[in-house]
C-alpha cells in the first residue's frame, strides 16, 4: 500500500503496521501538530465532522480521546493513554475505537518523530494489535485512505507554519 | 514453561506472551488482589527488596508505577498506564521496566479474570511486545521464575482471604 507519500506496511502473518511519511517541515512542528489540540482538529478531523477533544494530556502516563460529531448528531470515539511523550521525538500511546462491538480491542502505537536535511521530518508509526484478525480488520477498515488523508492535511497545515 | 500450576506459552516467532493460571479464589478476590496497592506489595514484593506504589490509578486511562528497593538503596521501577479497568473481569495496561539501557521497550498487557466452578478463578495474561527481540528478551530475564513465585505467593495471600 502506498501513494506518492506515505507508505503503509502490513507484513503477512505480523500483528503489527508500519506507517512512514515524510513532512517538509521540523520535528518541532510535526510533533506540536501531533500534542496540541488546537492544531490536531485541522488535520484529523473527518470530512462533514465536528471534531471535539475532551481529553488531552501530553504527559508521561497521561490520556486523551478524541470524537467526532456528524450534523445529525451521530458521534464516534477514540480514546488511549499515553505511556511516554518526548518533544520532537517520540510518543508511546494506546489506542482503541470506542464504535465496535465489543470494547478491548486496544492497539500500542509508536510515533518516531526523525529530523532530515533541510529541515524535513520522517515520521514512523509503528502500531502494535492484540491479534492478526484485529490487524487486518484495521487495514480493511480503510484505515489507508483515512491517514493519506490526514497526513495530506497535515502538510497544509504545516505549510502555513514555515 | 509449565510448572504444575502457572502455564507460559511463548509460541515461536510471535512477538506476544500468554501466561495462564488458576487460583481457588473468586474472581473478586483475585482482581482486587492485582488492583489494591496495600494487596499488591504483599505478593508482588521480590525476596530482600521493599516494595513501593508511588502510582496506582485503578481507573481507565489510569497510570500506575512500582519500586523495588534493597537494602543497600540499589531500586527499579516499572511503570505504566491503564487504558481500561473492569472489576473482577480485566485490565488493559501498558508496562515498562525502567532499568533498561534505553526507554521505549513498552509492552501491552491483557489481563482476564474469568470465573470457574467452585469459587476459583482463571487469571490469562496475554503480552503483547514492541518485537520479537524484546519478547524474547523478556522470557530470558527469568520472568518465568518471577511469576511463578509471585503467583504463589498470591496463593497464600488468597488462601488467608477466603
Amino acid at each position: 500500500m502506498e501513494n506518492q507519500k506515505t507508505k503503509i506496511t502490513a507484513e503477512q502473518g505480523k500483528h503489527e503496521i508500519f506507517i512512514v511519511r515524510e513532512f517538509d517541515a521540523t520535528t518541532d512542528l510535526v510533533f506540536q501538530a501531533h500534542t496540541q489540540p488546537e492544531l490536531l482538529v485541522q488535520w484529523m478531523g473527518l470530512e462533514n465532522h465536528k471534531m471535539e477533544i475532551p481529553i488531552f494530556e501530553n504527559k508521561n502516563l497521561g490520556a486523551w480521546r478524541f470524537i467526532h460529531s456528524d450534523e445529525n448528531g451521530n458521534s464516534f470515539g477514540f480514546c488511549g493513554v499515553i505511556h511516554e511523550t518526548e518533544f520532537a521525538k517520540r510518543i508511546i500511546r494506546t489506542f482503541e475505537f470506542e464504535g465496535l462491538p465489543e470494547r478491548g480491542h486496544v492497539s500500542l502505537e509508536f510515533l518516531n518523530f526523525e529530523g532530515l536535511p533541510n529541515d524535513k521530518t520522517r515520521l514512523t508509526t509503528h502500531i502494535i494489535f492484540k491479534s492478526l484478525e484485529d490487524r487486518n480488520a484495521m487495514v480493511e477498515s480503510g484505515m489507508e485512505h483515512g491517514v493519506i488523508d490526514s497526513y495530506n492535511k497535515l502538510d497544509s497545515l504545516l505549510s502555513g507554519k514555515n
